[in-house]
């Protein structure tokens, strides 16, 4: 019955979305020159998506054969289906991005409520279809396969296939563009950000598409479908925690449209604060209707507790994480004015605070894990992975909403815009990098959550009923999972350097061969710089790609299976910690740098802000590539594990 | 029987250190400004200790009242031996080391030989006390309370309260000075290393002393005892068993001397070569051994194959550590090419390079555990750690070697030597740098298989028979445990940034008070530098030696044992990858400084040089304060668990 209500709830997100996509699809742009640079913006992001769709569907074709070969045709076809819906979802979101940014800046000279309105729906739109789609997949195959759990496992699998490419290669080609724009750009031709002259511009733009649009939709679908299927696996056949699950799951899509429309309904003049109201309505709705469910179930105020403590843990590193990047508060101030004795010294405060602001976000986690088990064993921490993202179409619309806003600025700058439209979009922009750091840090709890989750799963459906840390391939296992979460931000930071460098080579060659485009009297060849970052993202994700499938296949081949568990637990304790040092220290970086740009000290130019530029640099592949790229491996390998369980026995 | 062979071994040990100590002691330093230079080392290196020892005593006070309460006479005065002897261990130590550097830098005069062989020795009289002392210390309290292993844990944890001190709080002091005397001396007035004009330069290189000769070799001491402990608790009564634990402790002080004769008598060209040899030669001689005692004992190959996999991995990171963090190779050359597009890509890759190089020293550690758990349970996972740990005689020598050296070169700098001299030292120095680097990798290696026994120790003795990942204590345990070394990481990073602070405006004071200094004609005040390094170590250490202490207690107590289980096994699996990072990516920075030193693209002064001159200040605490503390954290928190065992049950 409660599927129904899934499938319902799901169309309605679609629909929603189709016409917050349609409504600002109708908007008019009249100046040429915004519609000229939106449209280099638009094709770079379609010209990327092409060429990553088609390796995508080489890959998905390879894995529908071994998957078919190895586990059956419905394994393989749920896999398939995954795989589409992650796609089709970042699709979407990506169509309207590329769509919204221009709108929102054409919508600013209306004023700053006609801009967050439109560059909020574009984020929305992105939202609403992550939540339709993995609940809609999910509650059909759920319906078509009987309930046979074991075989939707592909679906996730599909998930969290499509997140490694769209996460980590998007997280390659965003940064390439970035560093590489910005090494040449600003530092030896001495051009601002965003501006037109710099060949490598467009690419930057583009990339806050491809990583903050595709890939965080991408890593959020992955996360979604990740712990509701490991609720489904983990309640075992009880029918009535499989009812409060898909309950749970419609609640908080309806929870999330509610939240949405209160966002776009609210005038008021700080986005911020509109943009977390509708964050917290969502979260009290859901709290609401959950505690309605609950009182009807058996045992139902213990499952309401685990939702309850997911929802909260949730908001709360929401908060922390604002409090640790945000430059209203202590420790980016810190960075900033530790940036006065140079770089060395901005560098070594902002991984400091970095590797500080984990302490609350973990003890938080831990303890949801304890309580959520203590009332209702391993399916109270699936469930409360579930309550955390159940409301995930809010968060993702707010999320997306920031690359909106901060390509509407690039748009703006670029055009030419008056002072007055850009002062509302870089207000926009700026709330974005906030909304963007607190949907980072909420990524990776929620990462962390489903690979639990997920990991118990794996345990329950392998039928290790104790896994010992005193067994020494356990604990061997436990030392390589965690350094492979350390080679895996190797292999990606590098990435990031070695794709800069050709991006570098590029403008370099383009500045010297053409005089005329830094004289602004010839158009730069962006789309050769599209493609140089288009190429490198999908080259420099193999490798990591191959390690975060292969290594829990082959420990669970030739190790054993409780091997393979401590490889699942390794990568996530280190993981995760791990991804909340990369993204909060990249915040505090970024933000301690704008901080400085407001003049106090030292101002634009000032040796404390050149330090500060370099940290932010350093801090780009830690909060925008390593970073996010751990939430995928850690629940890729879980999953992984997962659906191979059979052939582990 | 064997016992007696350990005291006899101790006994040789500890009077040759004496005999090294006086024929170095013997050697008269003719030129005055040497002398004076000289004496202001020592003297600081003293003043520090002093305050350091006073608050030790005070610590150990209060701790041997809790133990005499809580667990009984025994193990408090246990624990007060411990204590002592690392203490005794670090004096002796550091009393050879500041009447060696200037020797050293007095023996250059008559060539490279005799240099290497005072400087050698001034080390060695520290590897022969900490095996001395450690050796002795355990083999009589052994006899004294007949075989009750139990009590003898007091003294392991009184040798690791010491280390925290000694490795915490010189690693502190030493970056407080080098990176206070960097900033302000290098970068603003624009004076070379080493000069004296420079008010923190004594600190400076008192800090080389108090950071990696006392520090390390408290670091050591506290891993030689908690290895053999840990061997002779899991031996569990086997007579045999015990047996041959304290006849490899002899072997391998047997080994070690006989290394350390053979660099004192090999002559030749290339210092690192003859320190080379004389570790291998080391090892082999206990290999050759072990094989022979083994033979005779049940199972014997069994537990031999434990020692060998020990010995090789101990050897083999010393190789990798070497091959990540040497300009020979190509990790270096690669940050000091990415050094000309800037300081952020110097930071980036050697970031990348850090994390990268944990893979194979972790891949290591987990196939010796694997091994020798298979060969042996855990008494395996021990005899391993005794096996890599049984030649530390030599290993600490070689590594105390390097402040010597650095301080020979030092002094030679500040007193204005001749030329040939200063390349004679500058030589030295430098070998000095990738034994330091190696020695590193050694104690973090050893660190790891010394947290693992002294963790098996803890179960066995808590009787846990499993320890399951699937409870959700041991997880969230797992959890808080990883999350405590970032933090810890933090604690130290700001302390030394801190502290750093404070010796930039003293330094900054000083200049400005008397521009005599800057001219040459008047003496800085350096006493005052070393006062506010010693302040800034002392304080700066509490926080991080109350969580070290206090995290496993609270959790034992409040919590559960299972749950401190898990915390243990949390802040190994993340302490060691980190540690490894840490201390490499510190050391590949400082080489790769050093190698556009050497004037290849750039030379001193160019853009590439001064991004690199900060990638090396960043990496200063990263290698020699964050990194070994970890070491002692981990370790520390095990034997923690262990001694407080009768509280938890």
């Amino acid at each position: 019955m409660s599927t129904y209500f899934v499938i319902a709830a799901a169309a309605v997100s679609l629909l929603m979305a189709l016409g917050l996509y349609c409504k600002n699809a109708a908007i008019r742009v009249e100046d040429a020159r915004m519609k000229e640079i939106a449209g280099y913006i638009h094709s770079g992001a379609m010209a990327y998506l092409k060429r990553q769709y088609l390796v995508m569907a080489i890959f998905a074709a390879v894995m529908f054969v071994v998957l078919l070969l190895l586990l059956g045709l419905n394994t393989a076809l749920c896999f398939l289906v995954g795989a589409l819906f992650s796609m089709l979802a970042g699709f979407c979101g990506m169509m309207s991005a590329t769509l919204s940014n221009v709108r929102t800046a054409q919508s600013a000279k209306k004023g700053m409520p006609a801009a967050l309105n439109v560059a909020f729906s574009g984020g929305a739109v992105l939202g609403l279809c992550v939540v339709g789609l993995g609940a809609l997949g999910l509650a059909v195959l759920y319906l078509v396969f009987n309930g046979n759990n074991d075989i939707l496992t592909g679906f996730s699998l599909g998930a969290s296939s499509i997140a490694l490419f769209a996460r980590v290669g998007g997280g390659i080609y965003t940064k390439a563009a970035d560093v590489g724009a910005d090494l040449v750009g600003k530092v030896e031709a001495g051009i601002p950000e965003d501006d037109p002259r710099n060949p490598a511009v467009i690419g930057d733009n583009v990339g806050d598409n491809v990583g903050d649009v595709a890939g965080m939709g991408a890593d959020l679908f992955e996360s979604y479908v990740g712990a509701i299927l490991s609720a489904l696996l983990l309640a075992a056949g009880n029918a009535e925690r499989i009812h409060l699950t898909f309950s749970l799951v419609a609640l908080g899509i309806a929870a999330a449209i509610l939240g949405i429309l209160i966002v776009k309904t609210v005038k008021g003049r700080d986005p911020q604060k509109i943009l977390t109201a509708g964050s917290y309505l969502s979260a009290i709705v859901l709290i609401a209707g959950a505690l309605v469910f609950c009182r009807q179930a058996e045992g139902g105020m213990h499952l309401f507790g685990c939702i309850l403590s997911g929802v909260a843990v949730g908001v709360a590193i929401g908060v922390i994480t604002e409090i640790y990047t945000s430059d209203r508060y202590h420790f980016v101030k810190h960075i900033a004015a530790q940036s006065e004795t140079g770089t060395a010294t901005n560098i070594l405060s902002g991984y400091a605070v970095g590797l500080r602001s984990t302490a609350l976000p973990i003890l938080l986690i831990a303890a949801a894990v304890v309580l959520s088990a203590k009332l209702a064993g391993l399916f109270g921490v699936a469930l409360a992975a579930v309550g955390m993202l159940s409301t995930v179409g809010i968060t993702v619309s707010v999320d997306a909403y920031g690359p909106v806003a901060d390509n509407a600025g690039g748009i703006a700058q670029m055009s030419g815009m008056p002072e007055e439209i850009r002062s509302i979009t870089d207000n926009l922009d700026s709330v974005g990098n906030t909304t963007a750091a607190i949907g980072k840090g909420f990524s990776i709890g929620s990462a962390a959550l489903t690979a639990l989750a997920l990991f118990n799963s794996y345990a329950e459906k392998i039928q290790l009923k104790t896994i010992n840390i005193l067994d020494s391939h356990v604990i061997a296992g436990i030392f390589v999972g965690g350094m492979l979460t350390f080679l895996f931000c190797a292999l990606t930071t590098e990435s990031v350097s070695r794709a800069a460098q050709k991006m570098i080579a590029e403008v370099r060659r383009q500045f010297k061969a053409d005089p005329g485009i830094l004289a602004g009297t010839s158009t730069p060849d962006y789309a050769r710089c599209v493609d140089i970052s288009t190429r490198a993202a999908l080259r420099e994700m193999i490798l990591p790609g191959i390690i975060a499938i292969a290594a829990p296949l082959a420990t669970g081949l030739f190790v054993g299976p409780d091997a393979l568990a401590g490889l699942l637990v390794g990568g996530t304790v280190v993981g995760v910690p791990m991804a909340i040092m990369l993204s909060n220290a990249g915040g505090a970086w970024d933000n301690a740098k704008k901080d400085l740009e407001t003049g106090k000290p030292g101002g634009k130019g000032s040796e404390a802000h050149t330090a500060a530029v370099t940290g932010d640099t350093v801090g780009d592949p830690f909060k925008d590539t390593s970073g996010p790229a751990l939430n995928i491996l850690i629940q890729l390998m879980s999953i992984v594990a997962l659906v191979f369980v059979p052939l582990f026995l």
